[in-house]
């Protein structure tokens, strides 16, 4: 039973399919082939956004870090959510891929950025003129870290607050399909339509291997706000990242066959949906209490060490969260853990997990 | 017919049943896998190098990009090739991952620096001390971007130059399966045993659909030459930049099947013989001369825009060298180009395009 | 009356005589003159540190942006605390002179870090291994930027937390005489012998134009144990900002005359004595309260709007604290200010300014 | 005997007068103040340029690279001559100040670019789209570091180059009042006139302690062409590299000193003067000869190495240029020096030297 991240778990077929029927023959390197066309279609049709420009790249830090880069000049400072991925676990690509920007942090209760808080904390920076960072770009992880969603509605009033000051508006959507599934929003409604001006837009978590996409909605627009060709500066920023794919038809490829016929959603609902089943059985459970709502597919609850060297003995794997938490000590003391569900988790894997925490 | 880059064609079979292999349940991220393991065993045992750390990625440029930020600081410049693709064809990428390094330019044949000229280049940098920009690091392309070949001595000089100064050496090896078929040196003879400390072994031109690594030979040994543990470095380097794959398992495994059984030196050689082949063909064409020698799978020469008009207008995809030469203009002037061949190129497509030269 | 700053007041006359002194013909540029070398000599013997190297450059930000720059790479973080002048008022000065590191905020009264909290926060940082900017350095401010002083028990309490983790040490001494003068520790005890690596003293502040000192104490065990010739690397990197000044003797001789025969800890010390006159001044004032113990030379008060109309408007200089809190509003709202003495205060600033406020 | 370099020699005392009748009480700081203001109303009317805006700094190598990050992005190149001070002796601080751009250099006698050889560079730049660094900026250095002057026509063909291609054109002016002396062209018609957007103008060089200033000629034209508003972010350019000053007044009353009455010419005229004078002297010695025309302040010769012995043992000092050139050898051997005059050089001082050298 493998819970630690959905970065964990297989590869759907469908993905392994696409790149095997991309691998015919020869086309143009680095986008320039058919497939990778294709995906830019899609997106813009199931986004409604028939401006829109679509950047491939193979991780999610590096979509988000050159999205960034984009948004915010060397001087400015991005506004986050205390533990957002691109604050926590990025090793500092954001500040890498702005030239040194700042990342200013925002509480707010699991994982999403409280609207009023983030005013505040815009409000407060930059008044000190050129002695100041200044502010630079808002971004918001849907779904969050710690396993929140942002409903259309919550996402459009972070979108609100970030117009207000002008700034500009990152999603990071690695796990975006899991934020729709879970909210019945529309891709538009959970993007663009709540302000924002790029998404990370991450398959890697969901059923395909390596596949990322930078959506830019309105590249004329934004250009026109910020004063510089974005689009063009993005192609840039990627290649320079080197994050350019000579190959790039089997990224495409993976992106075309997630996107198509609705897989990516149904690959979300499934994950969320075990992660329901899953919170249903552990609510019997003795002494497993939950740190977060389980909006999504992840999990944060609190066990004792007991029930922690049951699980992990009977061959449950999973993070402790925080990671230094030792299995070494008095049983009955709480440990929090966190615990993910992918397309690939089994009814079996959630019953199995529940039980050995006494669900 | 292709022949605008290796990197046009499609992957070899075996990597996508390497893939589907890999595609099997769960296991750990970020490399935490027994498939990743196998290919460090590999490169140990291919390379006679029993320390050395592998760390994959999936371009070109980002290996490069990132062995260079390793080896070289932020106030040093780099000794490379007038025409080095870290030089041309990475849009800066070396100057973004060094955090603004220089490059400065050696010549000498056929993309092969001069080892003279690289002893004058490195003797003439950061004499005035404080000033200037200090000396760095020497890195060198094997395969080189005109076609040439060092052989393992020729490279061996090239290290002693960079000894003599007391800089790294880093070898682009973006087509080393290729420099090895054509010199018929071992891995060790054409990397460390020539004085490479870090070596770009790439396997995206040469039948992997995106797999590079970045091989340090003696990670302790350089710690102590340079004053700092280069392989976490890297590490640290490969992740902020964003190229740490959470679902690596994709990655190694096409680096392990491309290795396994001298897979990737049998696609080089095939490459290189249809280069070969080509070359026969076009020395009976008419009025075609060649630029460079045709030591492993890519050929520059210079043909009538006629014979190009007509070869194109047949069908056959290949890159005027430099972009820009029109195809309009009088028939009998002499116009450049590249054609390179890949480990799928067939007897044919030669024969084929021999002919459509008029040979 | 002006209590902007300690940067608004002129400078002290034996500066000016300094400077006339040093313009006697020719010398070595670059700092290799005469008084660049007597400004070493007075650095070692007063803070009895005689393996010390002193960089000399002409911004507060400049000093602790190269120090921070030489201790912390770009995928670490820099401790410091919430208010410190890295983080507030340099513009990101830190991140660019560090390609890229990261700020972590410590809290603590008065400006100054708790140190268990500074454990707490350095224990929580790199937890992930490569996933997570890394543990870099730590600087405290003395003074800090809220006015309050570190003791060199309470400095050397910071000093230990860092030592915990081996991390090196900055201290940002912009107003260090001023420290000095109101602690009573010598040079020494409130630098290494704290745990001080590298102390950006700043003369700009306490009576030169603008003269500031990178002291690096002990280069060669800094070399030991950081891997790397930190003093070479400072004055690259000194050059490489654009710091290093051709005409080097008169910033020098700024410094030599501010060191000569204690003129610093008078010129401090006198400013801290005007400070501890106006603050009892203020004691009887109707409504002033202190945000901050008056340490050293700066006030943070707060006083009914009324009273800073009545100071206004009378002459009195200083900033709003925060700055953009209006002077248009209710008579009696609190509203908070800062106050600075600086050496060229006089008895009647002091109790002109007391007045106004009512004291 | 001094002729190491320009900034070698004393202040001109009306620098100390100026400093001292500005050290007058307080004034608003961070260049807040009368003085700076009075800077830049000077350079208003003496270039006849009423829109440009003034940013001082105190070295040269700031105002060359916070200028140049303005103009060029990360992933840009600078154009500039093969001998250019950015290139050779900033230590990088353009790549620093840029994020990372590269420096294309172009070839040209005395330190010249060629127009056509600019223009051919340029051309050759950035074919390759997205692969390639794209075009940036264009600066050239005005006087040449090899002496060499531009006039007011040969600068506008370097503009026009520019132009042609869309490229903002900087020029570094750290001896731009020698070139006016040197060509008799008005400010302007060096510098706006010629199609220079942004100038370094120094002073260091030429009287000044240390003080140089960036001159943004037409803000809102070239915020209208490039996109971005340049004024503001040269001044977060300077703040963010530590250059700007707190007590501004002292380096804004050394240009405003500098600029009084045509100090600035006149100082210039001098030391040109001084050059042509030693030119002469040299002109009969044995075995002189001259590399370079003298057009400026700067003499680059060769002489015998006895000539050289005998120079240095009797107390000149000069650079020898390249540095590494040994006096230990055959006395006839050729070796070349560089000599400058300053404002401060005298008839005896040259007299004395061409006596040395056999004039």
């Amino acid at each position: 039973m493998w819970f630690t991240s959905d970065n964990a778990g297989p590869a759907h077929p469908a993905m392994l399919e696409a790149i095997s029927a991309a691998n015919d023959g020869y086309c143009g390197s680095y986008g320039a082939d058919p497939i990778s066309a294709r995906v830019e279609a899609q997106v813009r049709e199931i986004f409604e956004a028939p401006n829109a420009k679509v950047f491939l790249a193979a991780t999610g830090s590096a979509v988000n870090a050159i999205a960034l880069g984009a948004l915010c000049p060397p001087w400015g400072t991005v506004f986050c959510h205390t533990n957002a991925h691109v604050e926590e676990d990025e090793c500092g690509a954001p500040e890498f891929y702005t030239n040194g920007a700042k990342l200013t942090l925002v509480p707010g209760d699991h994982g999403k950025m409280d609207p009023e808080a983030l005013r505040r904390t815009i409000a407060h920076t930059g008044r000190g003129g050129v002695h100041n960072v200044q502010r630079g770009a808002v971004t918001l992880t849907n779904v969050t870290e710690l396993g929140g969603v942002y409903s259309a509605a919550e996402a459009a009033g972070i979108g609100a607050a970030a117009a207000e000051f002008g700034l500009p508006l990152h999603m990071d959507g690695a796990r975006f399909a899991n934020a729709l599934a879970a909210s019945g929003a529309t891709p538009a409604e959970m993007s663009w339509k709540a302000g924002v001006d790029i998404l990370s837009l991450g398959a890697s978590k969901n059923g395909a291997m390596a596949a990322e996409a930078i959506v830019l909605f309105e590249p004329e627009a934004l250009h026109a706000r910020m004063g510089g060709d974005k689009a063009w500066e993005i192609e840039l920023r990627r290649k320079r990242g080197g994050h350019l794919f000579s190959k790039m038809r089997y990224v495409s490829a993976q992106m075309d066959a997630w996107l198509k016929d609705g897989l990516w959603l149904q690959l979300a609902s499934q994950a969320n949906a075990r992660a329901a089943a899953l919170a249903e059985g552990l609510r019997g459970a003795n002494g497993v209490e939950f740190l977060h709502p389980v909006d999504a597919n992840m999990l944060f609850i609190s066990a004792p060490r007991g029930a922690h060297k049951r699980a992990q003995a009977a061959g449950a794997h999973y993070y402790m969260w925080p990671f230094d938490q030792s299995l070494e000590g008095p049983e009955d003391e709480m440990l929090s853990c966190r615990l993910v569900c992918n397309w690939a988790t089994t009814e079996r894997d959630v019953e199995d997990l529940a039980r050995l925490f006494g669900g």
